[in-house]
């Protein structure tokens, strides 16, 4: 069972779209659904992952609840024929847990749920698909207006010393992701970057129609964003780079692609181990605490790579500040600080987004194993 | 049916008052109320909203518990006619989760609770109400006191090196902000502003009465706090604009108020976010970390908007320090830095109060969408 | 029923031992009491607040289970006469909720723990009542090496801007007393602070005995992490004041003792609202999170006070620097910048006691309302 | 009962290998082991582990179900013969809490898991065995690629205003390890450090071969980051002192080792405080907060050891940065600022590993107590 050639039936699994429509594709999608039976199966679904605890409580006690006995039947056969597929030989013996920080369950007592289609026409005429879609306007916008204000005032002062500094900048952008994620995480999950919303919907947690809705509420929140800070003061905002995105002097364009790949795997690293269905059945209450390591991650890839790129890993940020700030500015214009601003704007996206599928394929592949156990 | 033509009806449904006394204004709060009824819809309500998953659990599992099955049946009535106001059309398909992070439940699982009144009387007579007065101004004492100490200490030294610097500034009033709403949140709500009081009783979570004693202790708590500063070093205080908010030369009224707007705009939508009653039923410990966003919220404010106010976004912290500025100041002098303290003093009631109705605003019709929910 | 005339009662409530010794002084402590039913009722009480939804979850459930009855009888009569003592009139109105961020119940679902006796002779044959001393010193020890070294490496620099600064100094303090307090919180009670065990002594949260062994832990480890220090390089330990506390030049005696007073009031005001019991009961998670706030407030009054005494609000770690720098140091010496270091001493000592007293009152008397509660 | 006669049983307790291996260990692991029975004790230990309130709730209410008599007996039992022999005399009376923060239930309501064997050949066979390696390659790998960077950016500037300052790269350091350890806990624990691994491995949390496999996939992964670090710019990192430690000029080697023991006893007290399975049943959600007091402590341990040794505390760390950085080197160049990266490699390995052991053996002896309480 060598691991790469696990890797196409993963994409088969992910992807069931690619395969005939009428294959079966996971057991809770599987035969020709019903609407109602559609509602039924798509509405235990997440109601049972977002409330693990308490309805496992509750369906092991009731004596005379009819689900209960079907429910134990399937834990005991998961637990005969556990996570046997993930072992690389006769594994009988249970894998001993070496205890770092989280407790660890060998039953597995979780439910993957499953993957999004690509096109789920029905959330079209949904207001909450719309709302999400605000929600992201608004969230990007405020986003880009308080780090592009920090921003400028730092980068407009003569002595550093007495603004808030480059680690101000970078608590800016780390600190506003953590209160947005927590702000907009249950209204539309709180992406605030396309790279996110491309790197989930990789892992197929959501259509492909949302996906592209999402990324243009992003960036046009962006624009906006940036847009307010420079109505501001034009005069600063346009003498100071407007908080663009661009490869310092002295890096290469592949230092900044290899930044940029490196630090969006960071954070959508982060962001699928704070989501993964598995860690929210053990810890049931993990979405608490997800948005604040999001949010330190995003800190801490601004500390490291503000000196390269100013550090983008979120395409809407830099399109956003590169935007506003080329529509004004002079085309000719050589100036180093500025130069390239929209140039290797490309970076900003490329960049990103391979960061971005490298950490979905990490996670899904290495950390949980999902080709090889969902072969079945 | 239109979004704005909602909005109308969102109006009648948190401010009954404007209607006729007799109307029936929410279903907790029918008919005619003796005292008895009252109280025991009162004391449920909270009770079931602050322990939802432990009441949830106890009442599903008692067979013989009377309040099983009406309950039950309410819950089936949900699930049948659920969230179907609040889509745009005949939507029969269960949203997709576009999970980010926080788990979301489909099923309704959570109550409303009613809207305040606008007066009531009751309140007046409880030592809790007073307590709570009492807590917000030693909250705010101790908010002004922290905060423009910490303002003094950075300003009055001649390099900003050998102090906290501007970014200890914003530490220092999101810091507070964090420990004082987790010290005071269980006594008084812990809201420690003005404005976050205004956006809170326009979503009619306290009454009137409530909304303007609160007001009062926070700005008198912020006057001794700003007063006791003043103390330890008068000359110091003087000669450094005494932590006054003002709009900075270079920047226009008009700047200073949209970023007061803005600023009190991400903090009261945390705030309001934080204490979604949704969300309290969906992630039972929200309130044990939501001064920790709210903290954030400020701090990236004031990261942000120092150069350009030196951030309000708090009236009762502006007004306590242009008051104990301004008392003893000349009020003929020219000088820039401490120019218009008292003057453009306005903006930062004016625009934390926009700020916090916009807020509010966005919260109640777009994220919760009540306006199209409880018309029924 | 005037406030002030309450106080003398919940004098008398706290500190029982004032009275005679057979009078009833709590209803879980009355009549004489024999060693058999003083081990139950002391073990019954910590296990049912360390568990209190569990408990009262499993509690409601049993129908057989024999102390379900009385348990629901009690809690019955609760709610008849539940806080009338509190309220200032007849009123029977159930207080409105100001929601802010906690969710509050207005049932009263804790028991507060009885007042721990100024001696218990038991403790001192339990090894964890040597083992939490231990802790005490341990913590005490790594805080103060911790911080003062990170100080020596902030004042021995010529210039600010290549150490960690003035505010790497207040996160040092607040950081650690985070990471410590968490740490020992559950050996010890992690006060590493004599301020903080006098607090919660005067709360009757801990015996006289255990008070008073803490604080000298407190100071040995406290000398032992300073003397370290000064080891490491004891040239640039004396000529940079050894991290000592002292009033600085500018500022009165009244000044350092005002700021050690309300920077220590921040303090322990955080402890007890973190510690409370009806918190406990009410976010059963809160000690989890507990010791964030609690490394907050150590941080915030540090960005606030350090210009004005280096900031102590801690008896230990003012002693601890004030007794390794002045070991070596000439007594003689006129030094602006360590006059007084040893002399100034008391105002370390004094100050933060009667900030720890204020809170201690403030949160007892006026936040809890226990003198008007327990009166019965 | 003197401390120093209980340690050797302790060293045997958890080193039962030392003994003969037919002797029985320990409960759950007595008498000859059927691989059924051996899978049914081990899946059912760690279960319990993880979900100890659900598992509690659940075994306590059901009266008919098997498992609930013989577990009240064995907690009647618990409870009778209690932590008697942790006393140092007869001591009936149940100590009185020192409630500082964190409940303390009397009660033991937890299971120390068996310490894990030296060699289980089972987990060679496990592909989560590999998976964890590779979590802890990728982990360390991108801890090291972060905080180089970082530490790159501040020391290749002349101002160091203009960079996010060496308190930034404390950040840095801190920071990674929160995310890193929130990310990869339920994968690997998380460790991504040699001397975490080292304690763990001492307190018997991980096989022998697990912890010479993690230590060698953490040495690979920091190589491997810091290698990346140095292709972006090689001049300036080879210019400054590639971000590798070694004691500063002006401190002796004993400093220096000192700075590494104490550095390293905070960080590994930490982690075992925050992993403590008696932590772990008392507050079930420990695991979700404990990335962030280790972070915390990474971060101040940076703040106060960066001027004497640039920080270690981390072997993998140091070698990492000390053969990227020395691979190109000049052997003989004496500059003080590159003189002994390799030299003084040695302090890095045994200062860690010394703090690690004194760490573990504290927390083992001192807090938990366990050769007092296991020698039955």
């Amino acid at each position: 069972m060598g691991s790469c050639a696990q890797v196409v039936p993963w994409v088969v699994t992910l992807w069931p779209d690619a395969r005939a429509a009428s294959t079966t594709t996971s057991p809770t999608r599987a035969g020709p659904r019903t609407p109602d039976a559609q509602e039924a199966s798509a509405s235990a679904g997440p109601v049972r992952a977002s409330l693990p605890l308490a309805a496992r409580r509750i369906g092991d006690l009731g004596p005379s609840q009819p689900q209960r006995f079907p429910k134990k039947t399937e834990r005991q056969a998961k637990m005969q024929g556990k996570e046997e597929d993930v072992n690389l030989g006769a594994n009988k013996f249970p894998e001993r847990q070496p205890i770092g920080t989280a407790a660890q369950s060998d039953e597995k007592d979780y439910k993957e749920p499953p993957p999004a289609p690509l096109f789920e026409p029905g959330e079209l005429k949904s207001w909450s698909f719309y709302r999400a879609g605000i929600a992201e306007f608004v969230a990007t916008f405020l986003f880009l207006y308080i780090t592009i204000l920090t921003v400028m005032g730092v980068v407009s002062s003569k002595t550093k010393c007495s603004t808030v500094g480059i680690q101000g900048i970078a608590w800016a952008f780390g600190g506003m992701i953590f209160a947005l994620v927590y702000c907009t995480a249950g209204i539309s999950g709180g992406h605030i970057n396309p790279a996110v919303t491309f790197g989930l919907f990789l892992a197929r947690k959501l259509s492909l129609t949302r996906a592209l809705y999402y990324i243009v509420m992003q960036c046009l929140g962006a624009i906006c964003g940036a847009g307010v800070v420079k109505g501001f003061k034009k005069s600063i905002y346009m003498a100071n780079g407007g908080g663009a995105n661009f490869v310092n002097p002295g890096y290469t364009k592949g230092d900044g692609l290899g930044a940029e790949i490196i630090g969006t795997f960071v954070l959508v690293y982060t962001v699928m181990s704070a989501t993964d269905a598995k860690r929210n059945a053990r810890d049931s209450h993990v979405p608490i605490l997800a948005p604040l390591p999001i949010g330190f991650a995003v800190f801490l890839v601004h500390l490291a790579t503000i000196p390269i790129t100013g550090t983008g890993i979120n395409p809407a940020r830099s399109l956003g500040a590169a935007i506003i700030y080329n529509r004004d500015h002079a085309w000719n214009d050589q100036a180093s600080s500025s130069m390239g601003a929209l140039f290797f704007q490309w970076i900003f996206w490329v960049g990103p987004f391979i960061g971005a599928a490298l950490a979905a394929i990490y996670h899904q592949v290495v950390i949980r194993a999902i080709p090889f156990k969902s072969r079945r």
